[in-house]
């Protein structure tokens, strides 16, 4: 399934000097900067900035006024800093001119999102700092549930289309839910805010001055399908205020992936001390962009970000229905195809939770002793063991199933335990549980008519060889690897590539700069037999649990609050 | 419901002096004997003796023939060395002049079964020593099963009426099994074996030098009801050479609890140092002697005896059908009641195997910082949570589940799991499964006409005040506590001031003589409500994983089973 090798030549110039482009990943406490040859997608220096504010979740930086619960702000100037110093010192680090840098791009954290003036000044530094809602809100701000699920309701309640391009439900996390809580919360700041973009596409802004729009976010996190965002009725609906939300505040042309927004100013130049003029590409979404890094733009190569959770991107031919889907968008990864997004709530997380919780004092001293750490102590008692050796199967909902059952009140189960269970045989339950997991979504795409040939998967868990002959196993599909550590960087300088016309598409720089260890995990056909039997025990759980009709999860979490909540009187005393 | 106090000068002689029994447990390592005045039960002094042959499951001591797997052996000479030592050596410390003692009660572990000449010489000592079928099989001989399976089998297809009185199962531990076995594999041993009598009983032959047979163990180890024992014609049917096998091996008159089987030998005299003469009572089995130490003879007062499983007995006043227990015997706990029999198959082994597996070095160091124990920690940190805050559910069938679902095939489940779910909140959800787990088998009882009043512990598990607090919750009923850390050896005592006469009735004793510590523990109206939503949860999954039509814990069972059989093949690479 490994595309054709583009022709390196095209990315060079006439008289034959390397060229060279900057991609820059805004994370969610760090900014980072990578300088890779335009050729071969050599990886040749990186810089990382932390942010000076972090995540403000406590209190506002301005006035010291304290947060609510589950807000989580940033500030602005942390990301203009990531262009002044991240940019600059990898550019000085690599030892390339940077006169032979010809573009650069970008990618976001999302929905991280921002109120601006019309030229794009952040509400929090136009003189409204010391109102909270004036600042951006990242990604991860979740007190915007409410709005979150009268957005829903609405939607169901009146058939709108798009809903169901989202497995049925809009995140608090994304545009419309954070832009209603600024109407209801803070009329005044709200009636300030002349547009409300993603942080995707202001930090472009701030590259070219002026304003772009990418199909990327527009889609997944700003309810844009069939050319449209929702209408002004059923936003009125809403809120009467509401109404003209995205017209007179989103609207804009949305550029494709790897378009040149426009060129690096003045200012901008001066900032990054790349040459002013250079092609600066649209915004873009760290997920995504790391799909042209690992080589996962063609149809039917699915990238798995795996971390503490895990997001899959996967390209289809054609626009299909699929189940619990974070969304579907048209070139919403790359241009010419459908994107669908899916996501594990927990994966990395559940790991490194059992690992915390779950390993008793005599397998540290044997770590110790045996001079490994606890991880890799549990990965060699687990990896010795036959599939199914354990008897066990168990449901990765620790943090609820984002795909398809997008229920966050779910939680997890474990099943088969006896008196001769070992922690390294609920180890390795976990990890299987995950890749069961994993080929629910991965037999829903097939089944709603999205081919997934390929496994590829990017992320710290790239590294678990275990895991990873899991997934092969439990998937019967070979695992490949990308392999740059740092893929949204490299996935941002690929469309930067693109942008300056280095090279003539995404998918023909994709094959020219990204690397990909292809296969490098094969599924062993006794395995894969075995783990079928353990997986239909799995979907039996995961019927039985999630998808049938006895919410006993949704009951004992109700149980669970009520008791927290009031726990005065019901204090067992233990006499 | 505690019974009038019985007369205590019932129990003394006319001139005054105290009078003294001596008590002997028989356990599964050792002998324990107790000197215990007759007037009020108070107990002198105890000594104990452990077996120098222990369990025999690997090697025959005659031929260091190797044993196969699930054989669990003992030798009789063990059992008499107790009399030799422990009964001499408790009475020596009590200070008490022999003389004055005018009873022995001794009671055993069940089914302990062995094959006697008929004048009571164990046929291992008869010359056959080097056969192992002619050694006593101890309870836990588990190499019975094809038997097992196949009494059970016959006797539901023939429509037995006592097989209903067994919870439908007969156990391979018992009579049948262990003697089919022995007919079954060694022919010639099975034919020289004149009569198959418990080690109950044995013992008691031991001291009066004449065969006597007890009604605790005839009914629930040997098929004893309404009279009679199975007929020829079904046992004919397991085995042609098995017809006669009751009639000419078991048949003899029954003795109730309590009453004198015969007086001392000579013999015994000089092995125990006591008058020879004086009454020994009828045999009886650990479990149910105790009963009487803790007051729990009259109908309604539940004894459990809780340690590393539960046993359960308790009487009521007619015979009822109760789905799942262990056995329901006229007189089998004390005359003139029908004894119940319940047990859940782990308890205090589920909680020793969290502690092991589930408790992460960070809680050494704190509870070494503490100065306690990490079971004292764990239960600390358990005890400060409100009831149902840990949002969990367990099934406690970590080895399986006795009553009321007699089926070993189970394994444990726990539900409700999240990344914020710790160490202490699992362990207290492990103790509340087993509560939940009595209740199951509490409201049986209930629903089949046996009231249950009171719940009295007896065992190791007594002593923690936060699982018996919990045990009240759930049970809405007060939990005494039996006073006697030596229950079955203070029981027999009891059984033998009846047996000679110094109490007219077991009850009667058991009211001078047992001690309990009346509603240690009552329920907490607020705490009872929350955990009735929580059992029925647990409900819930009782019939999901054990009751209904899906046997997902049976399937992962086999597939577990499969996988260690043959795992040559599926080990996974770690590359």
């Amino acid at each position: 399934m490994t595309p054709p090798q583009g022709d390196a030549d095209d990315a060079n110039e006439a008289d034959g000097a390397e060229r060279y482009v900057v991609g820059v990943d805004f994370g969610t406490l760090s900014g980072r900067a990578v300088v890779v040859r335009v050729r071969d997608g050599e990886e040749l220096e990186s810089a990382v900035h932390t942010y000076r504010h972090g995540v403000i979740d406590r209190e506002l930086p301005t006035t010291g006024e304290t947060l609510p619960p589950d807000w989580a702000l940033q500030h602005p100037d942390d990301w203009r800093e990531v262009l002044r110093t991240a940019v600059p010192a990898a550019v000085a680090a690599s030892g390339v001119d940077p006169a032979a840098v010809i573009g650069i791009g970008t990618d976001f954290t999302a929905c991280t999102v921002l109120p601006v003036l019309r030229d794009g000044t952040p509400l929090a530094e136009s003189g409204l700092g010391h109102r909270p809602h004036a600042w951006p809100k990242l990604w991860k701000h979740h007190a915007a549930q409410g709005q979150a699920d009268r957005i829903n309701h609405l939607a169901h309640q009146r058939c709108e289309k798009w809903i169901s391009r989202y497995g049925g439900k809009i995140s608090a996390e994304w545009q419309y839910a954070k832009a209603l809580q600024v109407l209801e919360e803070d009329p005044a700041t709200y009636a300030v805010t002349e547009r409300w973009i993603e942080a995707a596409d202001w930090i472009v802004w701030q590259l070219t001055g002026a304003e772009s729009r990418n199909t990327c976010t527009a889609g997944y996190k700003g309810i844009h399908q069939d050319g449209q965002y929702p209408g002004e009725d059923y936003l009125g609906a809403l809120h009467p205020g509401f109404a003209d939300f995205a017209r007179s505040r989103l609207e804009h042309p949305l550029l494709p992936l790897g378009s040149r927004a426009g060129s690096l100013t003045a200012e901008a130049a001066a900032w990054t001390g790349l040459p002013a003029g250079i092609a600066v590409a649209a915004g873009n979404v760290d997920a995504h962009v790391a799909a042209a890094a690992a080589q996962a733009v063609e149809n039917g190569r699915l990238l798995a970000v795996m971390g503490t959770s895990t997001c899959h991107v996967v390209n289809g031919p054609a626009l299909a229905e699929v189940p619990g889907i974070c969304g579907v968008v048209d070139g919403g990864i790359v241009e010419g195809a459908y994107g669908y997004e899916a996501g594990q709530s927990a994966v990395g997380d559940i790991f490194a939770w059992w690992l915390a919780q779950g390993v008793p004092a005599g397998y540290q001293d044997e770590a110790d002793a045996a001079g490994e750490s606890v991880h890799q102590l549990l990965t060699r008692k687990a990896a010795g063991q036959p599939v199914g050796g354990h008897g066990l199967v168990a449901l990765d909902w620790m943090n609820g199933n984002r795909s398809p059952l997008v229920d966050h009140h779910l939680s997890g189960v474990i099943v088969g335990l006896t008196l001769a269970t070992r922690p390294e045989e609920i180890y390795r339950a976990l990890l299987e549980s995950t890749a069961f997991g994993t080929r629910v979504i991965v037999d829903g795409l097939e089944q709603g008519g999205v081919p997934v040939d390929e496994f590829i998967v990017t992320g710290g868990l790239k590294q678990n060889g275990l895991l990873m002959q899991i997934y092969a196993d439990v998937l019967r599909r070979p695992v490949s690897l990308a392999y740059s550590d740092q893929g949204p960087a490299l996935g941002s300088a690929i469309h930067a590539a693109v942008a300056a016309g280095a090279h003539p598409d995404v998918r023909t720089a994709a094959a020219a700069m990204g690397r990909v260890l292809s296969a490098a995990f094969r599924p062993d056909t006794a395995r894969a037999d075995a783990y079928d039997a353990l997986y239909a025990e799995y979907r039996s759980l995961h019927e039985h649990f999630g998808a049938g009709p006895d919410k006993q999860l949704h009951r004992l979490r109700a149980i669970r609050n009520a008791a927290l909540t009031d726990d005065r009187d019901s204090e067992v005393r233990t006499p």
